[in-house]
């Protein structure tokens, strides 16, 4: 079962157990969570939420209540990922730099989007599909890129 | 097995039947469908059409006969999507409006492309790799966002 | 096992086996590989790489050593895909052409990003995160696409 040491209300639903992949987690009460989902350790999700299909939670994110994280969601915690150190090995823990990312209640994450390290989303802020966050949002703003307008 | 409800045509290719997640859907003849691919109910994909990897289809989508669908590619069903509705609970049915989106025959959607609810994509149409469609795009055009163009 | 046909050094780390999809690859030692991926015949990938989850490793693509492919970024090696010929039959293998593409040692390929086929993107260049990148990108080059920057 890729579901490992996770702390995982009783009441959440996970719609596939077999197709997903959640380790060292913490997800609340009723929260949904969609098939071909990646939930890493020392990741928190708050109660009634909804994690669609594909979208990657990485370590250091924190979602607080009632978040809506579209399908295909990105969220980085590397802002300078290498595959490996200046010594030309494999990268270990202490070779990068966790950046953490929080996520307040009520937003909502449309599908798509990609979610640079090291921000804050604010309380009930929108986030359009397809979009690229690479600055903290303010509450209750409704962030767009340039190209949703589909300027040619 | 995560193939659940569907009328799937016999000569339908799934190529990782325990890698997809399928329920409710139609699926015409000839059809090839990746690995870790959702298709929800009903959706409606017509027979020659090619559905690549990670790519999701959603309720309301509607796909005519020998469409490519590259791999990655995102259909939305609800344009303001939240977790929960005004009383703070988690969303019911009724909670949210589903917008169908019509992809006619011979249109190809390149990879990793978003495509909103709402719009039609006309015949032979192409959209192409990364591209975020928030419109409806005339039979037989080329579509690009101004990303595609590398502009710096 | 959905792993088959591949030659896999023994040090090579798939986190989640049936979790994956690789046919016919080639993979070096010591290379990481997460959930989610595809790796297609005909790829090959050097060693000490890492291979986020979500990403699309598509035949044709080459990736040399020490190189860190982020999470769900996909390659295309077909700049004209199409679910059926001229004819309306499903395209054979002598109907398309590929069209390879090198990714030189040291690069860094950012989260939720495409990569058109047919270029190279040279040794140590860095791809920042959702980019779309259509054309060949120099050494040590640092990359984006405009949308990056959050005009709007």
């Amino acid at each position: 079962m890729p579901i490992k040491n996770s702390k995982i209300h009783t009441s959440v639903k996970i719609f596939k157990k077999n197709l997903v992949n959640i380790y060292g987690a913490k997800i609340g009460a009723k929260t949904k969570i969609g098939p071909f989902v990646e939930i890493q350790s020392n990741s928190e999700i708050g109660k009634n939420c909804k994690i669609s299909s594909h979208s990657f939670i990485c370590s250091g994110v924190k979602i607080e209540d009632n978040v809506f994280i579209g399908h295909n969601v990105t969220f980085i915690n590397d802002r300078n990922p290498k595959s490996t150190n200046n010594k030309g090995e494999l990268k270990k823990n202490d070779d990068w730099i966790l950046e953490k990312t929080f996520i307040e209640e009520g937003v909502s994450i449309g599908s798509g989007s990609v979610i640079m390290c090291g921000i804050k989303i604010g309380r009930d802020a929108t986030v359009g599909a397809g979009s690229l966050v690479l600055r903290s949002i303010p509450s209750k703003k409704i962030f767009f890129n340039k190209r949703n307008k589909n300027l040619k």
